[in-house]
């Protein structure tokens, strides 16, 4: 199960729900197995999963009949599985079917809810929830479908809860961790992959698709891919083009894909040629900075003393005007989970938060550098995900 | 300029709208050219574009600060750029920038409107458009910035309005076209590419790595993948696993990438050695319904008489029991534009429409035969963004 449920369970107490909508493809993925595909590739198309606090057995699962499919993987936990809208399956006559078919005709043959909120309605019902107060994920579900779900359950009280969704998310299953470990290692390969094949005269767009690649081949799939050379690599979100290297020019990679859904985002440099001393200098104050927050980082150590001494360092070592909003954040299903790693977060790291932490600059008019590496907050410290240290990469 | 701007306006004047804003970020690329990553990539970071009717040059488009770098994309035809949050950006001291350096530059000097919110409508009361009334693309803004804007703009009368978007994008300009074809002839080489090594005892995530890598060489990015071998292509969104290729089972691809942001949807059938009776007479009639269908799309045309037309011939030409919900959709920044080609729908095709057209046939016990191309609507008929034909692959 990639669901922390213990985690949900006490965010569900907190904000006083007895029950959860997830909305956003996130969320339904979290908390079924369900990847409700055409919602993550797509705005608009609705999936669903209610879970009672009550009973979390008791959970409902809410796809359009087209992705019944998908609902009915290996992986999907939730057995209440509801549909709406018609599409055409057919089965070969007299065949007995098995396995994951099997599945899809069980689905298949439940009443078509009609619409999304039509089958979300009847499942609150079903679990005798019209009455209760129901955090819904607000990020997910058309604004048309929340006043209609509003109208149909007068008597219930819907709460926006994203919020909720997001607290539990924080603190990754083992599952979720061994999924982000291998999303990361596999980005980490990929940036060795395109830097194997880095000389003068090589694009950003040769890197890229050398970087892309390699995701592919081991197992991924791409997302991110910030590739940037020379003054090009200050722009944050840098996209690669027919830029060539030149020897001397940094090349910094903010990337990562996701892996069975998790994704990475990591961060490195390379250069052809020895770097002048500017670069050596600032390149190994962000990768002190970076390190110092790493070793600092443990249960119960507050983010924002983290952040603090993490720009402190990079600043003592050579960078003196540093300056950051934020030197990481969590990751999971979302690029984005908590914490970030900010000066105004009042939260503490937590064991089994897997973040990510960076020290990236950019100057315009130079250059971009960035260090990021991802890890798991374990019992007195981190584990890391990285295969590869830090250090500029030189060619 | 990828927006269709005549057809923006006439979609406001329809509904009355003096304004919109466009917040998903489909519709913010569409109006703006501006890539704004963050929201393609995750779900909840804020991006908007207005788009006043009385004057397009009066457009404002709004940004993260941590997104400035692909706001001065010399893409982005929209001139008045405002940003919102804290991000840090050096400059080398004494450094003359040029270019999109520059460009980023005059933003980031832009006065920081603190949140997404404040920053649109500062943006709206400096159009002179606090009383006016105003479609907002209902999709992409958070829920509590939409009460906040409603807050904000007493005398504003806000309406939900993704759809005059959706009217908008259905007839593609000239930019968009040349995207689209170039990005269904990248899902159609990766498919030839994933074929040419298809031989028994490879497997399906053997055929989907060669596919994806073929589309990152050619300058795309993976979106849909499905890709089944045998009965497991009677999956409606197979994902490939590490099921092997079999003799006479039939490998289904239904795939596409994005290239420069434009999506591909195309489906195509192979098999290894020759086809049984039943495989050549359904997968033949299949193909001969896309083609009718196909054949007789034209401006005026009735989107519900083709629709009637392909399941007939399919009918007629093997598979007795054929049914379908609708045989093709348009496509474009979304891989669901306009029109749906559905029994239920009034429209008629128009010129510049971009569309897939399929017959797909999924049967449990058997296999999933589907075949899909993507086309554009001419004065006279389509043009085809095809380089290869629908028939069965025999290797």
């Amino acid at each position: 199960m990639l669901m922390n449920a213990e985690r949900l369970l006490a965010g569900m107490k907190r904000a006083g729900l007895d029950a959860v909508v997830a909305t956003m493809p996130e969320n339904v993925t979290y908390t079924s197995g369900f990847w409700a595909m055409s919602q993550w590739i797509r705005r608009g198309p609705q999936a669903y999963v209610l879970t009672p606090a009550a009973n979390l057995e008791d959970a409902v699962a809410i796809t359009s009949t087209g992705l019944v499919d998908l609902a009915a993987d290996p992986e999907v936990w939730v057995k209440d599985v509801r549909r709406f809208g018609k599409f055409i399956v057919d089965t070969t006559p007299g065949v007995t079917l098995s396995g994951q078919d099997k599945r899809i005709q069980e689905i298949l043959d439940q009443h078509d809810d009609g619409d999304a909120v039509g089958c979300l309605v009847r499942a609150i019902k079903d679990r005798g929830l019209q009455s209760a107060t129901i955090g819904v994920d607000e990020i997910g579900i058309l604004p048309e479908y929340w006043d209609k779900l509003a109208e149909l359950l007068p008597n219930a009280k819907l709460v926006r809860a994203s919020s909720v969704f997001r607290y539990a998310r924080a603190i990754k299953t083992h599952e979720e961790i061994r999924r982000l470990r291998k999303s990361a290692q596999i980005a980490d390969m990929s940036i060795t992959a395109a830097l194997d094949i880095a000389r003068e005269g090589k694009t950003e767009m040769d890197l890229a698709r050398a970087f892309h690649c390699k995701t592919v081949e081991e197992g991924g799939l791409p997302v991110l891919g910030c590739i940037g050379v020379g003054d090009r690599g200050a722009m944050t979100n840098v996209q690669p083009n027919e830029t060539r290297i030149k020897r001397g020019a940094v090349i910094r990679f903010d990337v990562g894909g996701r892996y069975r859904h998790y994704r990475a985002d990591i961060a490195r440099n390379g250069i052809i040629g020895e770097p002048d001393q500017k670069t050596a200098r600032y390149h190994n104050a962000i990768c002190v900075g970076m390190y110092k927050a790493i070793d600092m980082i443990k249960p119960g150590v507050k983010v924002a003393d983290v952040f603090d001494a993490a720009v402190e360092a990079v600043r003592r070592e050579g960078i003196s005007h540093y300056q950051r909003s934020h030197i990481g954040h969590g990751i999971g299903l979302d690029g984005y989970d908590a914490p970030n790693i900010a000066p105004s977060n009042a939260e503490s790291f937590e064991e089994g938060m897997v973040i990510c932490v960076e020290t990236p600059y950019y100057e315009m008019g130079y250059a971009g550098l960035q260090v990021e590496d991802t890890m798991v907050v374990t019992r007195d410290g981190v584990d890391t995900f990285m295969l590869t240290d830090a250090k500029l990469r030189v060619i």
